[in-house]
């Protein structure tokens, strides 16, 4: 056996059983023992951003990290972008990057550069295989690593490690670090903290925090004490709906933000880190709470975050307080909107329509600004979205949320100049059959940028402004290209066509994207 | 005024008037700029891939560089592949990357990423603006640097250095150092050793010796000597067809490569690297030359190479020696080929109906292999093609040419998987109603890739395999993704068809597809 094989099965003994892929000439041998072993889901994507972002879908539901197969710096500089959310979202992933053999590095050949550099910013593990022997190792510390941040690592695979032989070995499942424990004077000052401040606290929370059981458990908290509970900005994961906590975010316009934080003396973080705008602006601060409101550290990243909102709960003798729930039964909320379509009464028919388990991926941008909110009081599910700003991850952030969950519906919000990033990704949808609905806000501009030109004070836009901030001429056929790529579609420009084609949508099973014109 | 406009005037007094852009909230003080600037053309991407694809053909053919507007670290992470591969070309390009204000910094929100460590991997220059009244020199050295090497810079350009004020100045344009002239002593020592070694040498040629003028003074030298000339596995540009030198390049598969070059004792590098496999395989060498091969260096990439070709041919006594061109009239080809479509088939069209003066965009990869070779005797035409292995430069590629020569036809060789990778780019093809014919050789597989797994030893491919090197299940549909970004196409499944699709785009101006099944 080679080290490649010895990589798969490093993989398999750990249970990471898919591989998001886009093979080049330096992996063959790893593609040969992926071949060799029925049990790794292979799937392959058309650009390696669909790879990565994949890769991250799949982690935050299946909360195990996937392997993907990147080709050389290059291949691995397309998979950056969903690699920073990745990042940003604290995703377990395992990147392996094909490299030249060791011994080709000299030669300078054309698809040679450096690859450290490149996989540093976006992964806090890289590391590179120094021989055969050294492949099951490499793969055991980053599929440690993966976890234990978590987050995104790079290994990188030089071709004759891959095809060196190793000696075949028993191999045991890598042991991973548990979380570490928040000690209990951290949570004994915290409670003492939200006792003072009450109303005037809040915790900012992210991460695991975002499940269903602790953010009931902070709930319990916040009755007993008074003080809120905000999630950040963005975030991997939240699962929500009726009979779940209904969680306001710290908002993206800036001014709304430092609206929603204003009046707080203590914020406690949760995994998440101080509130700062999403840019800065003239003028505008960068934190969005004001200088004296005091930060305390419940938990880190790493930590182990339900735990220490447990541990908290206990402390301030709230387990058993009654949380505020979203209510049900639900209020007749009256008949679906109807008429011209526009990007709010989309979000409304979604939300109203969107079934019981199902997974979001919003990367609606300012399209889906109201969405959020408006499904507050859906029906119990999991909400994904883009984390780092780095847009083009809607497309395969779905691809990796059905390859995880095949049994529940997949609704991909979807802004039309971001999904235009990685639109390759609705070919792998096709090709696996993935139960997913894409449904894209055809606005035809970057629309976030003609509010932000605003900010700036450009009001009279000029010819190249409008080249640049404008999709229109031509305006994209969505079906065309979802059709040209596999995946049937439709459009829908009234509130009543884009009803009966969401409806027919979820009735089905398989990938079918809707064009909303907005 | 302000950082910003002082960005685009120093671009301007330099004659850098395209720019190549896909922005984001931290550029809007720089499209506001460009907004004020009606005389420079922006051209907007819907990927970054796309910015600097089109980037890298525009200098390519225009022989300056043109600016490039990218969004944080992510944005050019997008755009490194296309990067990289302007790199290997040597292109002139100035990116300009927006960053988040320097004091907001800081606070690593989310888009927050290490722009240095992803930059300098396919950046020769890489340089980050201080303040606003370091935006002109900053731009300047970037220029400068851009032409001097030639090369791939990178400038950072902070928000609150756009938007900051600056005093208005009287601009004048930056002075470039002029190329290196190569001193008499390497020449006469380079011209001695061809004498000696006579057929047994061969010039290993790049860059601008690939130039009409420069390749004939070569071959008037081999005319002269007996040695030959060669042009590098991948380059930039070549001036070709009638009338001029029909220049063999280093091929691609290792065997063949080893063989032609088996004979030699002796290479001359003009601008060029020993050659070296394009991978390493298992057994075989990574320099292509024979061991006892000697290696001298006529010209290095920064200096005059045409000057050096010229002051040694002078010293061999060359000059009015009669090179070897393409002869011409050109003898009767007979008919065009008919019957169910091919590769090669479509390659002898192509080479066959070629309009003098066209530009070739060749990211034919495994399907045009007989091309480059076929049309040696075409019309005069310019070849450009991929050079750094980072496949997805095809499309782009032929955007930037078609910006930079707007009265030549531009001819788009692309493989399919390849075309896949910056699909987005034929919008912008549609947006600027550019003049190029897209051929899209659609084999539905990553046939390069089956070659490669024959060569490690694979040859029934099992399940994973097949899924992870196959385009097909489904079938991607090119004459319904080209239409729904807005580009007129259609198919053709035999060489009449193919034939006649041909003639009737070249017929017309503005972008066509042709997908021609294979």
């Amino acid at each position: 056996m080679n080290g490649a094989d010895r990589l798969c099965d490093t993989l398999l003994v750990n249970e990471v059983d898919v591989c998001f892929a886009n093979p080049g000439t330096s992996e063959m041998h790893f593609v040969a023992a992926l071949d060799r072993k029925p049990e790794m889901r292979c799937v392959l994507g058309l650009f390696e951003g669909v790879v990565t972002g994949a890769a991250d879908g799949y982690a935050r539901m299946a909360d195990k990290p996937a392997a993907t197969l990147l080709h050389c710096g290059p291949g691995m500089a397309n998979a950056l972008a969903n690699m920073h959310n990745a990042r940003r979202a604290r995703t377990p992933m395992i990147n392996v990057v094909g490299d030249h053999a060791t011994y080709h590095l000299v030669h300078d050949a054309p698809l040679t550069s450096d690859i450290e550099s490149l996989a540093r910013p976006m992964s806090h593990f890289v590391r590179r295989i120094a021989t055969p022997e050294d492949v099951g190792p490499a793969i055991g510390e980053a599929y440690a690593a993966s976890l234990s941040l978590p987050g995104v690592t790079t290994v990188i695979l030089p071709a004759d490690c891959a095809w060196g032989s190793v000696e075949p070995a028993q191999l045991a499942p890598t042991s991973v670090p548990a979380a570490k424990t928040v000690d209990q004077a951290t949570v004994k000052a915290v409670a003492e903290a939200l006792r003072k401040h009450g109303g005037r606290a809040a915790f900012i929370m992210t991460g695991s925090s975002l499940r269903a059981g602790p953010m009931e458990m902070t709930a319990r908290i916040c009755a007993t004490t008074g003080c809120r509970m905000i999630g950040q900005m963005s975030n991997g994961r939240i699962e929500r709906g009726l009979g779940r906590v209904a969680l306001p975010k710290v908002p993206y316009p800036i001014d709304i933000a430092l609206g929603q934080l204003k009046d707080l003396d203590l914020i406690v973080l949760v995994g998440s880190q101080v509130p700062v705008g999403f840019f800065a602006y003239p003028g505008k601060p960068g934190r969005l709470i004001h200088d004296s409101c005091a930060v305390m550290t419940l938990a880190e990243p790493g930590d182990d975050l339900p735990g220490a909102i447990a541990a908290l709960a206990e402390e301030l003798g709230a387990t058993k307080t009654a949380p505020t729930l979203i209510a049900r039964p639900l209020p007749d909320q009256g008949a679906l909107p109807g008429g011209a379509l526009d990007a709010d009464k989309v979000c409304t028919i979604v939300s109203r329509l969107m079934p019981e388990n199902c997974i979001i991926c919003d990367e609606s941008v300012s399209s889906g600004r109201v969405f959020y909110q408006q499904c507050h009081t859906a029906p119990q599910h999991d909400y994904i979205q883009l984390t780092g700003g780095a847009i083009g991850e809607g497309i395969p952030l779905a691809i990796g949320a059905a390859v995880a969950c095949p049994d529940r519906k997949v609704i991909g919000m979807q802004a039309d100049g971001s999904g235009m990033y990685t639109v390759q990704g609705l070919w792998t949808q096709a090709r696996e059959n993935l139960d997913v609905v894409t449904v894209v806000f055809a606005n035809r501009t970057y629309a976030i940028l003609h509010g932000e030109m605003r900010a700036v004070g450009v009001n009279d836009f000029g010819r190249n402004a409008k080249l640049m901030l404008n999709l229109d001429e031509p305006a994209l056929d969505w079906v065309g290209m979802a059709r040209g790529m596999g995946v049937e579609a439709a459009r829908a420009t009234t509130a009543e066509e884009f009803t009966d084609l969401f409806k027919a949508a979820l009735a089905r099973k398989g990938p079918f994207l809707i064009e909303a014109v907005i």
